[in-house]
C-alpha cells in the first residue's frame, strides 16, 4: 500500500511545534519532510523537556516521520543550498518573522524564479500584513487576543488557557489544509502561490460560533465552565470519585434524568420542567442535582444514565484516555524505535483511508542525521 | 482570480457542526458544496439560535458558500436522486451512525461501483471501528473522553469545557486534511477512497503533547489555569480592569520584569532567581506579582511591559477582539447579504493565497432552494 503523499517533497524551515505540526501531518501523509536546521543548535524545541534519555519528548512527538538537514542560514554557502534545494521542492514552509526569508533571498518571489510550480506557505503569529504583523506571539497571546480565553473558565472567575496549545495547532491545520488546497490548484494551473497563515486568523475562525452570537445578539460570550449556553443541563458534574458529563436537552430526557437521579419530584418541580425553565434556575438545579451526583463513583452513575438512556462519560485524564479500548482499537497509540531514547509512545495520526498508509514509521531525526543523504537525492538528479 | 477548488464538487450530507465546517471550508476555497438535506426540517441546525430575523445565525455561519437541496433519503426515489449525484460528485461527506448511509446503499463500495474516483468522507464520533463506534458522541463528550477537559481549568478546581466546540472542530480540521490529501492521491493513481475520521482520534492528536508528556514522565498531567507546564512566569495576572498575560523565561526577561512592576528587591529576592526557583515558589511569585498587577489597568501595563521589551498581551473578550485592528486589517470579519436576515457579519476563511481568491461569496442557502438548479447542472451533461 502507498501513501497519499508519496513523491511530495517538503522544504520545512519551520521550528518549534505550528510550522513542525504541520509537516508533522504531511510526514504521516507520506511526504518526503526535509527539516532545515541551524548548526549546533538545531530547532529549538530540541532542548524542550521532558526528556528520554535524553532526547526531547516534545521534538520527537512532533517531528517524527521526518529527515534533518543542517544549514547555515546565516551563511551565503547556506542560504546558496537551500535555494538550490527549494528549486527541487513542491512546498516550502516557513515561520520566521516576516522579512527574515526576503533578507536571506529565500522569499517566494525570489524561489518561484526557479520554480514556478513552488508552494510557499508561511505561518506566522500575525500573518504577513497588518499592524501587528511584526509583534512576537506565542501559543498563550494568540489564545489571549482572539477571544478564546475569554470564554473558557468558570462563570465569575479567572479565563484559563486551553489546555493544549490550540493557538499553534488551529493554525497549523489550516496551515496544512492551505499547502494541501494550493497543490490541488497547482495539478489544474501548473503553478505554485504563496500562503499566508496567521495564528491569529486562525483562532478567529475557530471561534466563529463565538463571533456569531456576539453579532447577532451583542451579548458578549461569557465563561461558562463546562456549560452549554442554550441546553440545561449539558455540562459535567462532580461524582464521590470523579466527573461525569452528562446532557438532558429534551423532556423525555430531564424525566428520564431525574428517574436515573432516583429524583422523580424533581420532574414535577416547576422550576425545572422545560429548557427555558431549567436555564432561569441554573444555580438551583445544580445544587439539586450536585448533590444526587456526589453519592456514587462515575462508573456507577455511567451504568445508571446509560441504562436510563441519558448520553453521558466520563472525563477522563490522559492517563485513563491513554487506556481506552476505543483509543487501543483505533491505533492512536504506537510505539516508536528511537536510536538513542528507545522504545517510546506517540500519539499516531488520525487519518485513516481505505486503500491507502498513513502514520508513524521512524522516529524524529538526528541533527543533520540526513543531510548528505539529501543533497544527494535531491540535487543529483 | 480563481479559487484553489475550483470545479471541485462536494456532495455533503452531514448535520450540525463537524461536517458542515469542513465543507464551509471547502466552499470557501471555491468548492461547489451540495448540502444535502431532509424534507420540512432540514439541517437540525437551522433550528439552532440565536435567530437574525427568523434565521438560525448557527446555520448561516457554518453553510454560507453552499448550496442546498432537498432530499428524502427514507424513500427510495430519493436514495436514488442521492446515488445519482454522487455518480457525479468528486467528494462525499457523510456524519451518519456507522452503518446508516449501508442501509441506504449509499456506502463507499456501493456508490465507488459506479464511481471509481469518488472520495468518501465519514466523520463520526468514535470512527467506523472499535468498541465505542456505535455510541452516540457531541462535544462535551469528546472533550471529556480524549482528555481536553482534564487539563483545563484552575489547578486544584474542577474541569472546564474548552469554550469553543474544540472537539467538533478538531474533527473538521483533519477532515478537511484527509479529504485534500486524498485529491492529491487521486491525481496519481486515478482512483478515489473512503476516509474513516473519528472526532475523538482527531481530539487525541491534538493532545500528543499531554500524552507525550504522561508517557516520559509517567505523571498524568493536571489543569494549571493560564500557566505553562514548565515556564515560570507565563501566564495571566488580573490587572485593575482586566488581565494581562505575560511571559518572563529569561534570567534576563525576569529582571526586566522587575523593574516593569517597580520591584527591583525580586530581582535579588533567592525564591525567584531563577526559571527553577520560580517554579518551587509558584505561591508565592504569583502572591508577590498578582499584587502589583492589579494597581494599574491593562493598558497601562501593556505600555509598560512592551517598554520593558516583555512578551504581553490583554486577555480580549470576543467583542475586544471582533474590533481588534489587526483582524480588521486581516478582514477576518466580513459582512453577508441574506435575503431573510439582512446583512449578517460573519467570520470569514484564515486562508490567505497570493494567486488566488477565497472567502465568503455568498449567504447560506434557505432549505432547498437550489434543489431543481443542481438536478439540472450536475445531472444534465
Amino acid at each position: 500500500m502507498s501513501y497519499p503523499l508519496e513523491g511530495l517533497r517538503v522544504l520545512d524551515f519551520s521550528w518549534f511545534l505550528a510550522g513542525p505540526y504541520a509537516t508533522m501531518i504531511l510526514a504521516d501523509l507520506g511526504a518526503d519532510v526535509v527539516k532545515v536546521e541551524a548548526p549546533e543548535r538545531g530547532d529549538p524545541s530540541r532542548t524542550a523537556g521532558p526528556f528520554a534519555n535524553g532526547v526531547s519528548g516534545y521534538f520527537l512527538s512532533v517531528n517524527r516521520n521526518k529527515r534533518s538537514i543542517v544549514l547555515d542560514l546565516k551563511s551565503e554557502a547556506g542560504r546558496a543550498r537551500a535555494a538550490k534545494l527549494a528549486g527541487r521542492a513542491d512546498v516550502v514552509v516557513e515561520n520566521f518573522v516576516p522579512g527574515t526569508m526576503k533578507r536571506w533571498g529565500l522569499d517566494y518571489a525570489t524561489l518561484a524564479e526557479t520554480n514556478s510550480r513552488l508552494i510557499y506557505a508561511s505561518c506566522t503569529g500575525f500573518g504577513q500584513t497588518g499592524p501587528r504583523a511584526l509583534e512576537s506571539a506565542f501559543d498563550l497571546v494568540i489564545q489571549a487576543l482572539a477571544g478564546t480565553m475569554s470564554i473558557t473558565g468558570e462563570a465569575g472567575a479567572a479565563p484559563v488557557r486551553v489546555g493544549n496549545s490550540i493557538g499553534d495547532l488551529g493554525g497549523a491545520l489550516y496551515l496544512t489544509i492551505g499547502i494541501l488546497a494550493a497543490l490541488q490548484a497547482r495539478h489544474r494551473t501548473g503553478r505554485g502561490q504563496a500562503l499566508d497563515l496567521s495564528m491569529m486568523d486562525a483562532q478567529v475562525a475557530l471561534l466563529e460560533n463565538a463571533f456569531m452570537r456576539y453579532f447577532v445578539t451583542g451579548e458578549t460570550p461569557a465563561r461558562l465552565g463546562s456549560r452549554h449556553p442554550l441546553i440545561v443541563p449539558f455540562q459535567a458534574f462532580p461524582t464521590s470519585d470523579g466527573y461525569v458529563v452528562v446532557t438532558a436537552g429534551t423532556e423525555a430526557q430531564w424525566g428520564r434524568l431525574c428517574e436515573a437521579l432516583g429524583a422523580s419530584e424533581l420532574k414535577e418541580d416547576a422550576r425545572f420542567l422545560t429548557n427555558t425553565a431549567r436555564r432561569q434556575n441554573i444555580p438551583a438545579l445544580e445544587t439539586e442535582l450536585s448533590a444526587r451526583f456526589k453519592t456514587r463513583t462515575t462508573d456507577e452513575w455511567l451504568e445508571i444514565l446509560r441504562d436510563h438512556e441519558i448520553p453521558c462519560a466520563p472525563i477522563q485524564t490522559i492517563a485513563q484516555a491513554a487506556s481506552d479500548p476505543q483509543i487501543a482499537a483505533r491505533e492512536m497509540i504506537v510505539n516508536v524505535e528511537d536510536a538513542q531514547a528507545g522504545t517510546q509512545r506517540i500519539v499516531n495520526t488520525p487519518l485513516r483511508f481505505s486503500e491507502m498508509q498513513s502514520g508513524v514509521r521512524t522516529s524524529a531525526p538526528q541533527l543533520g542525521e540526513h543531510t548528505d543523504e539529501i543533497l544527494r537525492d535531491w540535487l543529483a538528479e
